[in-house]
């Protein structure tokens, strides 16, 4: 097998950029479906991309044979349901994240990925396959800063979308669902422990309305691993410079910092609101490579016959953290996992 | 009146700087005594600043009429009995932190302040006198990031010192009274709020003999103000770069960054090591300038009749956090205030 | 059109790596034919991207239906004749820089260039492609520096490459020709005029061997334009960190920078050496994204029919410049145009 | 002798600073008189600093046995005179830059000072004793970047004097005269050769206004120095976002650049104009500490009977390279010294 045959789930602004990706830019991948039922997300992908095959149906798509394997950006309540029935049906599965919207889902799923063992299962964990982030997982397995013991991490939007977030609360699960599970993966891989115990505060400081739906626009959480080590995980719907989504890793002999500046390009300006450099506005323009090289692996993981190196636990882990922490800033108290 | 006449009681290492800058640097400074039980120390005063009038005995010193104002630089467990007694004796006080080592003990100092309503107490939160910290405040109450909401504030030390710092523990009070008290200082001043809650969470993941005596050499705590909003505090005894204090603020409208590297100078180097700047490596490489307005802002106070922007309840605050997080450490339990 | 067939000529470092993007990763490209005198790039490019057509012939090549464009990667002194000839077998045209080894083969190039005017041709003045160039340019035609009056080039590559290129300085044609010519390119391109006067001045500063061959390691010039506006175009080939190929733009109102510190990405590293980044190491680190943008944009523009926006002229000023640089270096004077 | 009695002369806004320094914070230094023709400026040094004597007459200053030491912050074409005036009363002599504003007049205070050996002659390259460049020259005398042989100095000042320095003109001497000397100090006493050879170019981008008066408001300019070594020396009255005097030294092993961005301190503004620092305004902002360790050098010279590093022959090629500078900009030619 030297090309992966793809059927694409979800054709919204990140789906649209997946296909894209996997039309275009992933050697060895073959865009060959597409399913929505937004029609025109469809008309999309016939007439943008040349994809063939167009279907409203998921259970459709994943009953034929043209294709190998899913690629599921679909809403996160689908998951689950989505990646159990394109295991069963013999597809190789790659699922944006969430995993699952609750605990028993991910375990369900996890069941499903280990009835598999055949099937190639990876999760959207894009961060992973950020260049920069990458860089830094190789540094210190090389040993650059020692052994880590502190991560922090954060993931901040930009103002504009927040009135927006505060309807889609109910669907998101709140700011540490929507926000942090890329933070909770990032230290997790990091640090290589399970988190045992969290403590998260918050509150709506510039947005009265997330308050309203109990929820929060900034917020802060400290959590401890069964090792020991230590992370601070938090999250922001306020910033006003871009998105800023950056990670520090402390170790014995170094400390390593991750996009402290999320600078939209090598360009300084030199004018009189003084020396600044522009900033990234969103996460697909901040971790645009790391969305092609996690789709590239996926296909080569295929091709190769070579097991992805994120887990179906490490899907559930994230979930069981963002539920820990929500339940830890609404009870106000330090939860243990 | 325009010139105050000081003595100045301690000579160790911080000591002497801020005799030097009295000394020499102080406009409307005048250091006439010095007052240390090493004898080194007041032959030092004596040949290297010319200072006229040597003590060994602080209340010999402060029964003099040819001081104005005394100046603390001595062992911390002495402030709160030393700037009782300063007061009691007619002398303005200037004290380096902390104000007593009890709760007890700063009420008392706060009682002895409030006693004394001629005379002047500062206390030395140096960081407020810092230029980039000084100008930040003046950027926040300008309206320049719109409402604070979180603060970030981290203490940060060279590895070279922790051996040494171990055997420090039973007198420094551990790592959040000896390393954090200025962090606590800072979020109050740029929250203008009282902590209301704490949560720290450390461990010695470096020097194991911090472990023994029951410290840490690496913590990071949550705490949380009257007003729901947020601080961040960290310390670390464990860096390679230097000494690492910087503080972010995050409003409603923007966000400041204080210190972010510690750059030792303007001198970036490029080499085989990569594009560098080298760092500061210790507090007062990093504040001296601060130590000089601070000293130059107690003076200038009483000159002028200015009442300091500092309080007493200043130092009864931190110290109260500063146990308030150690018992957060020790018992790993939320803990209000 | 929607598909534009492509013939490679040369398949080196640099050519393997346009023949990777315009296989994979340039939608609208469809590589079919590769051209080289050397077996083993020929062998590699029907293995590792399944090129159908192979020839060691360039005349061949051209003189199939089955390509529509040729891309030429080969040695500088075929570029001229390869031009002259692609165009006269009916095929669009991209050549990597420089457009001719003399002045002469440059016009030559014009005037072929301006017979075919249904042709499409595009010199690869690759750095127009870089994103934070580009909108470097972008910005400035917003009039966000105001008027641009004086840029800053200089292309600095690593030492390693030193000792190789003092054998090559027969066929590079020094330093100016070899190195300097995006610099010329972007100076043009960001001032808008033509350059009239050149002063270069250098020397072998670090590897002796240059000056035996007449060439230096290091050199700067003064090139003044007709309007009266100036660049500043320098190289190196002594670097230690990385290479660095960074340009200034200074305006009435402003001043870019682009890519001051040549990061490799977003990691910053603290430890005993201070706080760094790491450099990218060579020019394709550096301009990686700009080979692919560039490669798309020839491709887009023959299936839409846009003419390029670099012209042969382009590429003829910079050879103009490169030998007057070079001349004045050798002569010690200002040379005019 | 442990204390040096001084006289200044000029209290403008600099000699202000100057005579500030001196009072209050440069150890061994007593500022004893101030000489002035403008009665305002005494009555301040009076006043404000306590200044014992004053004089409308530099003359009767000089003839006073209670000064040790003459400070010259007076007007440029006056220096030349003062000097020698100063040392012939017997007096140590400090003085601004230039020296002389012609090369005669240099060569006579040349003359002067080796007849004078007892004395202590220094001139005001401040830049010499800036922390960072400082620190700069000392790594390099440590052999960090092995090497140095090439210098990129710039002095740029803010738009907003560029009107009022039009009319200046006829006493500045121009661009290069005005804004280069210490840039010429910077290079020769980085790189230890002298200059041989000049070219330089500008024009009047921003205010036409220097064109009338044959000067620029931006310039660039190329050395070459007798060692074959190289600077590029810029100029500019035109920058919007500070003050911005910046220096760069290539070596054979490393590079070292100096207050490439010339932040106002350390804090960072992340808001909706991106991530930036605000700027110094002025070179008083930029270099206040070196003012400071300058004059404290100037006196520790005297009481310790230590020879200044900084001869007069540095003030002769600082004024012989202007005088070229302006001579190539204005004939349009590589000039030779």
């Amino acid at each position: 097998m030297n090309e992966v045959r793809l059927g694409i789930v979800g054709l919204g602004r990140l789906g649209k950029r997946h296909a894209h990706n996997l039309r275009y830019r992933v050697p060895g991948a073959r865009l060959v479906a597409a399913c929505s039922v937004v029609p025109d997300e469809l008309t999309w992908a016939r007439d943008e991309l040349g994809v063939e095959n167009t279907y409203d149906s998921y259970d459709k798509m994943i009953a034929s044979d043209e294709i190998d394997a899913v690629f599921l950006v679909s809403t996160s309540s689908f998951h689950g349901e989505q990646i159990k029935a394109g295991l069963a049906a013999g597809k190789h599965v790659f699922s944006e994240k969430p995993m699952g919207v609750t605990i028993e889902e991910c375990h369900d799923v996890e069941g499903a990925v280990a009835a598999a063992p055949n099937l190639h299962f990876q999760l959207g964990f894009v961060r992973r396959f950020d260049p920069s982030l990458a860089y830094a997982k190789q540094k210190i397995d090389e040993g650059a800063i020692g052994e880590p013991f502190l991560v922090r991490a954060q993931t901040v939007d930009t103002d504009e979308f927040a009135e927006f977030q505060i309807k889609f609360v109910p669907n998101s699960g709140g700011i540490f669902m929507d926000m942090n599970s890329h933070d909770i993966d990032l230290a997790r891989w990091f640090i290589g422990s399970e988190i045992k115990s969290v403590y998260a505060i918050g509150g709506s400081y510039v947005h009265p309305g997330f308050a309203e739906v109990n929820d929060a626009d900034n917020t802060v959480a400290l959590c401890q691993f069964e090792n020991g080590k230590m992370a601070v995980i938090s999250a922001s719907r306020t910033a006003f410079h871009g998105h800023d989504t950056h990670t520090e890793i402390t170790g014995s002999k170094g400390i390593l910092k991750i996009g402290m500046t999320p600078s939209k390009n090598r360009v300084e300006i030199f004018d009189d609101k003084g020396a600044r450099v522009e900033c990234v506005q969103d996460f697909y323009e901040r971790f645009h490579e790391g969305f092609l090289l996690e789709a590239q692996s996926f296909v080569n993981g295929i091709i190769d016959g070579v097991k992805p190196s994120i887990f179906a636990t490490d899907g559930t882990r994230a979930t069981e953290v963002g539920f820990a922490l929500t339940q830890s800033f609404k009870e106000k108290r330090v939860v243990e996992l």
